[in-house]
């Protein structure tokens, strides 16, 4: 189906949300900021009450942020089942637990109950939609739409499709999450817990050995990110920060400088060789990332963001 | 020799800074910040106006952040030799660069040229201080005493000794290091690259290895981390984070939910068996971590913290 057989990104008047726990409340907050109507299913007893709960208790932070126009938590209503919530909706954010059967028997119910012409976003945290489509007879508009906690406040959503899976959708639904407010990032091949969660993975195991081992405390891997790197990560991720770790010489001074680190054994995770290629693959991202601006002109930037953070970060501990 | 030999660390007045590039340089910063006379010595050429030039540009955002009484950038002096810039000093502070041998050799040159009461850190990115101080006659005043880039706004220092250091020693540079306005992060033991490092390194090789294989793009793995999990780490670390995506369950239920993804190839590290001790360890540690604060508490703080970010960060990319 071409691109054109879906409605307009942009006319999506309402969502359905299927799944209505941390993550699927999450997301029924952020459409309802964003001015959508939000039709709710969930199979676990008490749930409608609960959401409205959570959408009540998050309203004010949203507020604060800034509503689009005829938002309000009373466009929330909750369906008497799986076929209602679908019905009515240009899109559908899927958010059922994390099990892999779960999901591929809700997706091909989903599939059954949704019109052809409506895109559908899974929440999974790693899965590949080649895997959870597997019984869906229109797989074409199923895309992996994976937000991070909590959903309507963090801003990125990860899009990526399955083999079965239109491009056309991938595309339509780029567009209809920018539209709705997130930051896309969207990735050409399925990988595994695709970025951002391969990312945190990685420094969580590596947190979970150092524990086991005795290494470290809870506490000490929380003050070791949240009063060092963590920090910079609000502004920086790891190759900007990295490019500001090699003074004016910037990413290509840092990896003739510390590249011989990836040889230490400073974590359980083995790193790649740190071949020419890969060296230039990244000084040229960097300078594709950074444009012309200069080292100096980022570390003035982060350093007047990080002054503003830390009087922020006084200002809630003392709350 | 025990703690009674050092001078109080209340008492410093004055601090070498032994190595003036990036982490040097920050360090001077730091220490004007807190009203201390800064004797700084570095045998690169230029490095004195370089230091100097540096100090100037960061003051306006110390100044933000608050002076302590009788701070100024005029208390920087730069020596002409290493022995001057020890000779006085009541706390030495080494940033030479990340070359174990050179460590190694100016550590003991360091030892030779500093009062025997002086305790000496090092800003060693991961070396451990039983490698460094190979070659020093008196081991026991040597300490780790790690920051993060830039060293005069991230709060966080870790330290640890090595198997010559005295205890006192170690005891005393937290002492010293709390009074001058960092937050410490002491080990029990050596561990390569401490705890920072390992898990900024372990997503960091993540990081590579999608690059390398074509999985991400430079520009893909900062976003993934600024608009995603890198917000909520300004705040609340790893641990904390997972303890709230778990919903009123905390970390328990998370564990559960999630500790199966631990058997997926979500990273190149291999994860540690989740064992009922482990889970316990980490479930035990965050619950002494977060005290009787409930999750809906935290989530609550998290939110107006969060909200206040993004509004910061708006502000911050607009400028």
């Amino acid at each position: 189906m071409s691109e054109a057989g879906y409605c307009p990104p942009e006319a999506v008047h309402a969502v359905a949300v299927v799944g209505a726990g941390v993550i699927g409340a999450g997301w029924a907050a952020h459409f309802l900021r964003m001015g959508y109507d939000v039709v709710a299913w969930d199979p676990g007893s008490g749930t409608a009450e609960r959401l409205a709960a959570f959408v009540e208790s998050a309203w004010p932070v949203l507020e604060r942020l800034g509503l689009r126009p005829d938002a309000s938590p009373d466009r929330l209503r909750f369906a008497g089942s799986l076929a209602e919530a679908a019905a009515g909706a240009g899109f559908v954010q899927e958010s059922a637990p994390e099990v892999l059967d779960v999901k591929i028997a809700l997706l091909a119910e989903l599939d059954a109950a949704t019109p052809p012409d409506v895109v559908i976003g899974s929440s999974t945290s790693g899965f590949m939609m080649s895997d959870m489509a597997a019984r869906a007879k229109t797989p074409g508009r199923f895309v992996v739409g994976h937000p991070f906690n909590p959903p309507y406040l963090v801003p990125l959503v990860e899009i990526v499709g399955g083999r079965g899976t239109d491009q056309a959708a991938v595309t339509w639904a780029e567009r209809f999450y920018t539209h709705s407010g997130k930051v896309c990032l969207t990735m050409d091949k399925e990988v595994p817990g695709f970025v951002g969660n391969r990312l945190q993975e990685a420094l969580w195991r590596e947190a979970l050995h150092m524990i086991d081992s005795g290494q470290a405390t809870v506490q000490q891997i929380d003050d070791s990110i949240t009063y060092g790197p963590g920090l910079r990560w609000a502004l920086m991720g790891p190759m900007l920060t990295f490019h500001l770790a090699g003074g004016p010489g910037g990413m290509a001074h840092m990896l003739d400088h510390f590249g011989p680190a990836l040889l230490q054994p400073w974590t359980r995770l083995t790193a790649p060789e740190l071949t020419p290629r890969l060296r230039d693959l990244v000084v040229t991202g960097v300078g594709e990332s950074v444009g012309d601006v200069t080292v100096q002109q980022l570390e003035r930037r982060r350093d007047d963001f990080l002054a503003d953070l830390l009087l922020l970060i006084e200002k809630h501990r003392r709350d």
